[in-house]
């Protein structure tokens, strides 16, 4: 904790000399990336808080760290409540408290290159009617006072070949080219890696848990872009790989490259694009016109190539949950295996898979308590030991040159109480009509996911977490626009043919144990007699057992146990020819019918 | 149609006079009244149609008319196209149309008391960037050139005793006073006629479906209120009843008392007030806080005198409409009847019942193809034979000093074919999906709507409207802000105990037949053993039987079956009392159970 005091103290000198009543960070890098890599883990160094979505204020003698109820629990083991206070940004936002906090004409300073325009504006809206001011800061001060802040990574590029992205960088450049022309647009600001890397069919290794590479890129009616790169991260193979249409230039020219774009028309994507791009843009006497990346959509209704993929990755993934699930039955009832040790023993299974690139998040290894956070990550400090009695949910997943994964299981060590099998039973239950449900093509998420709360609903039970998310193809574990969230979502347009959700409901109860269960699904035309309009349902492509031992048949109708016993028998014959014969053994009498003695 | 066209010719005359390039108008009144009095039938009086929602635009050379979906039909038949082009507003918006028909520089009226805040400002929007400008106008030019204009409607107005209200006037007023100054605002403007009523405590006839009179009002954070209506209205009673904090001023004396509002922190509702009020405000110097009517949601959440209310009036309600579905067996096959004898038919019974005040709209009373149009109103043109093979659809409901039903049924005459009976149960499934449905306090109605599809979409079928809508106590039928809405609807804020709603899903097979199954329930909280959080169910309060000839037991799950054999014994409980005995004998027939045979 002292570390994080002095560099507090070292932050207020700094914002002092610079003139600043306070200062404004969160947790994302240039791009408003999720998992950033560590030269942007500014947040973290100052505070400790380790989280995916955070922010805090620090003011002369106050500081306030804002967090969802994801981080309830772990902003208060990571970060000194004596210097920080801890706002749920449910109740009060940033901009809120900073009204009501900073004193009567305070300058808070923030570096335009790390929040979104959307954020920022959040926060002045809520400080119109008070006389604080935010101030776009050119040098992070944060990075004056950290002496051995990593650098930024500089891990080659690499071509995704056609036949795994299963269309030519050209044709998407070409559409989005179309796209400006029709739009009546000159020219479009790509921020988001994974915009980038799906446009020009790249990846890389600069981020731990996503083969994207640092970049930006600006792409113009004609169809030509500009790809701002490290110079170190192009070999030759990248190079011809990217044409003729797409010109090089160095990753920090790209600020001064927008200075260039006065009298054009430049689309941004303000959820996406921090602030400083419009501002420089708009200083530069560009026309800014502020619509929705046009990689969004198009990257979210994965192609039949990319489909095939992400089926092939997930059963060789499949093999490798299976056989930590049977490693762990023999291991868990021994009660010397932790949180931890059993993250590493499935991440080792997992790096034996043909195409293995990384994880594509840290595994959630979580036992009884624990599992009670939907978003704990286990450290050192809170590593709890599996017991022979333990509830152990375990949220993990691995990124393919094929594919992406995200997987959840649950198991009972030992016997499972009734309560846990009742409501492991609902949570399926919900899952279940998730994966059986057939609607009309465009219907909202949001308009999906209580299907999945009703057999929770009617025992009085919810989960405070949406039901699922977008994933990408080798890209990004979570993206959208389009999700099965728990309230409707801002740009929400509706699951299309080809979209790949999770569908992962749960239960929580607190200080006991936590419940999770996550499969991916397909969106797919369903072709239906007699139908009227086109349908659609899901085709899972997640296969790992599930634990028998906490369903309660009684609560299942006969159309769910079908679903359990067909899901099992496919288990079984995709995953046995993967896995060796004692674990073969193990998954046949896991998978076998629970309606055969019914 | 030639008069249209002379009226129409009539309004250019006028506008070209004015120095105006075209003018605006759509259905509403100054209060925004979905069914206004005559006076205000403008948009009818100059174009012939009489849907609830719609709009114009007349130009020199072109007019269009502005209809949803619902009116596509209607629209064709009413008004004539080779005057006017039809725009589904769905698809092109009044102010894109405008952007791109009318001249450059082009000068469009409209009259500033008869749109909201809202629909100005979209078409403004859209206008941004084109050369077209709206125009407020101070006479309206429709009135200019109607000769026989009704007047505005001088009914008395009367007391709605506290036996009825559940809470004192006195008591809303100072609620409202309460919001005001914890909102920091110093006076609010209500508009909307169902406010007013609700809030003093009044009722009046002027409009014929609801029992409303044509006031405004203004009340301040000090608990006194001007109310401005016609001294016409005012009986000794009624004046009696409003008290010393409410001060009487003339209706026309509204408009010069907002002038007088100059320095104050004024709120009014964007969504319901007409943009006049918000300039008046402005222009005198008023700062103008626009934030919803504050008797929105209170209104919406009824209280145990008014629930108590709509229970009995539903018990009366139910014995006309039964005695009406017992009239149709017997005349339905005969084939003398029609849409409108049958509809005459229903109302007569009601009239009959104590305490009727109107119908609460005009019957819906729709045969075969008519019943595939969702807001198909029977005309003198219109008008179809029932007959003995008819698939026959009546949405109907009464204002009763007491509340307000709506309520609709759809009957085979004869033996219905099989695709209906199948289509007739599914609709069925999604109205026992809600009716039994157990959710979280708080959820919103559109992510409860999807429960009443879920059968259709089995079988590739939807329908084109939202589940249910929001109903008043002895108010309109149609209240806000929450309803189940078939998408998210910006200002829903959630189910609360005491909220009623109608539960109406439906199926619409074009040019053939229209199947709609309406009862109203309220929102009440349910004990669940063990529950986490606070959960509601609904409770049913219209009693009237289903048509038994249409339902397929074979698709029905035992508990569905057992909704419907347990909502007919209450309906024989209630209803048999309160008919004749033959109409009795009727009813035990039809509401036998279903499961007695299986």
């Amino acid at each position: 904790m002292s570390d994080h005091k002095e560099r507090l103290t070292a932050l207020r000198r700094e914002l002092e000399v610079r003139g600043l009543d306070g200062f404004m960070l969160s947790t994302g890098d240039e791009h408003i990336t999720e998992w950033p890599a560590p030269f942007a883990h500014r947040l973290a160094w100052l505070t400790g808080f380790t989280g995916t979505a955070g922010a805090a204020i620090v003011l002369s003698d106050h500081a306030a760290m804002f967090i969802d109820g994801r981080y309830a629990a772990a902003v208060r083991d990571q970060v000194d409540g004596r210097e920080f206070v801890f706002i749920n940004v449910a109740q009060t936002s940033i901009g809120d408290w900073l009204a009501a906090t900073a004193s009567s004409g305070a300058h808070i300073g923030y570096d335009p290159r790390l929040h979104s325009c959307a954020a920022v504006r959040a926060v002045q809206r809520s400080l119109a009617h008070a006389s604080v001011v935010l101030i776009a800061v050119p040098d992070n001060p944060v990075d004056a006072i950290w002496p051995d802040r990593p650098p930024r990574p500089a891990s080659p590029l690499f071509a995704q070949p056609i036949q795994l992205a299963g269309k030519a960088s050209e044709e998407k450049i070409d559409e989005v080219a179309a796209w400006l022309r029709s739009a009546d647009i000159d020219a479009t600001v790509f921020i988001a890696l994974d915009s980038i890397a799906w446009l020009f069919n790249i990846r890389s290794s600069d981020i731990a848990v996503a083969p994207l590479g640092y970049a930006f890129a600006i792409c113009r009616r004609d169809g030509t872009c500009d790809l701002f790169v490290d110079e170190a991260k192009l070999g030759r193979e990248v190079r011809y790989h990217l044409g003729n249409r797409v010109s090089l230039a160095p990753y920090d020219d790209f600020y001064a490259a927008l200075g260039g774009m006065g009298g054009q028309r430049v689309s941004i994507d303000p959820e996406l694009s921090p602030i400083a791009i419009e501002q420089l843009l708009t200083a530069a006497g560009a026309s800014v016109r502020e619509i929705r990346d046009p990689t969004q959509l198009p990257k979210q209704i994965k192609n039949p190539v990319e489909i095939e993929g992400m089926r092939q990755a997930h059963i060789r993934d499949g093999a490798a949950v299976t056989r930590f699930l049977h490693w762990l039955s023999i291991e868990g009832p021994r009660g010397k295996q932790t949180e931890l040790s059993a993250a590493e023993r499935l991440t080792a299974f997992r790096r034996e898979l043909d195409g293995f690139h990384s994880v594509s998040f840290e595994p959630i290894s979580a036992a009884d308590a624990n599992g009670a956070r939907p978003h704990y990550w286990p450290t050192a400090a809170s590593n709890r030991a599996i017991q022979a009695d333990s509830v152990y949910l375990i949220d993990s997943g691995g990124q393919y040159f094929d594919g992406t994964t995200d997987v959840t299981r649950t198991v009972a060590i030992g016997r499972p109480r009734s309560e846990v099998r009742d409501r492991y039973t609902r949570v399926l239950k919900g899952h279940i009509a998730i994966a059986r449900a057939i609607f009309p093509e465009g219907t909202l998420g949001s308009r999906l996911d209580p299907l999945a709360r009703l057999a929770l609903w009617e025992a009085g039970l919810d989960y405070s977490h949406g039901t699922g998310h977008g994933v990408g193809h080798f890209l990004n574990v979570h993206e959208g626009p389009n999700h099965l969230p728990a309230s409707p979502r801002p740009g929400e347009t509706g699951i299309e043919a080809g979209m790949i959700l999770s569908n992962e409901p749960g239960y929580y109860k607190p200080n006991d144990y936590g419940i999770r269960i996550e499969n991916l699904i397909v969106a797919v035309p369903r072709q239906v007699m007699g139908a009227e309009i086109p349908m659609l349902g899901f085709e899972t492509i997640t296969w790992v057992p599930l634990d028998r031992e906490l369903i309660d048949t009684a609560l299942l109708t006969r159309a769910e146990l079908g679903w359990i016993d067909d899901y099992h028998a496919e288990v079984l014959t995709r995953i046995a020819p993967l896995v060796p014969p004692d674990t073969r053994a193990w998954l046949e009498q896991r998978t076998a019918p629970l309606t055969q003695n019914a």
